[in-house]
């Protein structure tokens, strides 16, 4: 489906990703984006910078509210099922997160049955593989739990259901759906509640009050960072690509050592700190990837043209810039 | 926690394998055991072999309630959280099945925490796997999803839920908990909501009516089927063993090929029908396994010193006897 003039709805858009994919839209002519978020975790001030553009509404509302879901999806041709609780406040809350992640995006593909709409994108994770992979991780890679936390395990488990709930939808009612499975995603308007993505936001916080960015353990184990803006980027051609019942991965495809990440804050910084390296156990939520793995994104480029633009140096240096004129409560 | 004395509840436990272990338990001499069922897939009757039995109650209520759950926990010492949706169900209605198998486990294991319980055993299943799998299948194997239906993927993921929710509770509140991952249980009060138990109660059922026993495909995929009397064993020792925080698998052992054990059925009836041979892709939600595959139970007879015993020739003939008593309505 094209974008100009058309209307979509993204759950949990005052965030990371959906503000970020509201500009995508709104740049690319959508005729309107509906930010659907109850703004618990989320944030208006996540969307200021699109304060005043045509075309976009914040509308407070709870995915667990079905009926509120169905009167907010009318007249929209597609939606972007991004309302989640992360791995940290899973692990606080495995109760509501368990009802948002599954029921939440459940109620948001029952809405787009009900008003007819056209198209789901739905935000699955890297964590759909599980964690402690090693080698190349491809769309059919299986799930991995060993020695993996509760948490990180339940919110691997609600993408698998979610990614299968979009199937079931497809095959029932012939709802139109992608599912794209992202690495770890940072930018602007980073927030505090994905594991992996406190290396660069917590590295940074520290750098900036003074204090060495931590690394726990050797700094050795790699990540798979992905531009939020490239993400979001990615989630628009889903949507616009005819390009149906596809489940693809979306990643930066270049691993960086969470020590070289901490050294990258540091050198972009100019700051004199070196990398203070702590015991792992005493990291809480950490979710540890002994072995160095790859995130193939082939499939992207080859069923999306979908290819990551920004590099991680400029990456970061956006995310400072915004964390600069940001800083934290 | 010795099982003479003690009071237990089984969820979901007017069925197939709660029935078996009600039986296991009030043999052992626990003072109690409370079914706790709704009936709406259970039924009385399939208790009615301990009909009298002293010590034995039958309570209706649904694992939806997290109120009456605790009222029913009060005084009991161990539960089993049974109840579920299994994948034929759950592909007709997701939005229940999840609830059940996700949120009705998970009041169960607060139920446990408020009434003070010492331990729960959870059935998980080797749907925690996946399907498609081959090769030897241990408890590390991870969970694989590729070409295999949304409900049984989903069915799988809640399990694996389940058992990071009972990992989550054992942490944060020192409950013990054991996992079992059953393979495909069958036996007395064989029901027809599991698809792969359907090969043998289907196959009987079919052939009392003068009609040869389907199967989908050349009948060479293999499945592993354990007794659900071997089960109900397992269950009782994972309770009174001195075990906690285990995943072990409980299976028969030993494969069989959907072939042979429709003509185990035609042995054992003393028929002479032949196995009617049908396009896979007519058979509704199937669970294919085209490769040849061995369900490990060996950690269960390390951990728990549980072994199968009944052999699937002694165990179908079992079946039938119940079965020609119990006519299907």
């Amino acid at each position: 489906m094209q974008i100009t003039g058309r209307r979509f709805l993204i759950t949990g858009g005052a965030s990371l990703v959906g503000s970020h994919l509201a500009e995508e839209l709104l740049d690319q002519g959508a005729a309107e984006v509906v930010i659907y978020d109850n703004l618990s975790f989320g944030a208006e001030s996540a969307l200021a910078h699109l304060k005043g553009r045509k075309g976009l509404t914040i509308r407070r509302g709870d995915v667990m509210k079905l009926h509120d879901l169905i009167d907010a999806m009318q007249g929209v041709d597609g939606a972007f099922s991004f309302a989640a609780f992360m791995t940290l406040p899973m692990s606080r809350d495995p109760w509501t997160g368990l009802d948002v992640n599954i029921r939440g995006h459940q109620n948001l593909l029952e809405a787009c049955r009900v008003a007819a709409a056209k198209k789901i994108i739905f935000a699955s994770s890297s964590a759909a593989y599980g964690y402690g992979l090693q080698g190349t991780i491809t769309e059919d890679t299986p799930f991995h739990t060993k020695g993996v936390p509760p948490a990180a395990v339940i919110y691997g488990a609600t993408k698998i259901i979610g990614e299968q709930l979009c199937a079931d939808y497809g095959a029932k009612y012939g709802l139109d759906w992608a599912v794209l499975r992202f690495s770890t995603v940072y930018g602007e308007r980073q927030h505090y509640r994905a594991a992996n993505a406190l290396y660069i936001i917590e590295a940074y916080d520290r750098v900036a009050k003074g204090e060495p960015p931590v690394v726990y353990g050797d700094g050795a184990e790699t990540k798979d960072f992905v531009y939020a803006g490239d993400v979001a980027r990615a989630c628009r051609m889903a949507m616009g690509a005819d390009v149906t019942r596809e489940t693809v991965n979306i990643s930066g495809g270049k691993e960086i050592t969470t020590k070289a990440l901490a050294e990258l804050v540091l050198r972009l910084t100019g700051s004199n700190l070196k990398v203070e390296h702590r015991d792992p156990a005493s990291g809480g939520v950490r979710l540890t990837s002994a072995h160095a793995f790859h995130y193939d994104n082939g499939k992207a480029k080859r069923v999306l043209g979908w290819e990551p633009k920004v590099p991680i140096e400029e990456g970061v240096r956006r995310l400072i810039e915004w964390r600069k004129a940001n800083p934290p409560a």
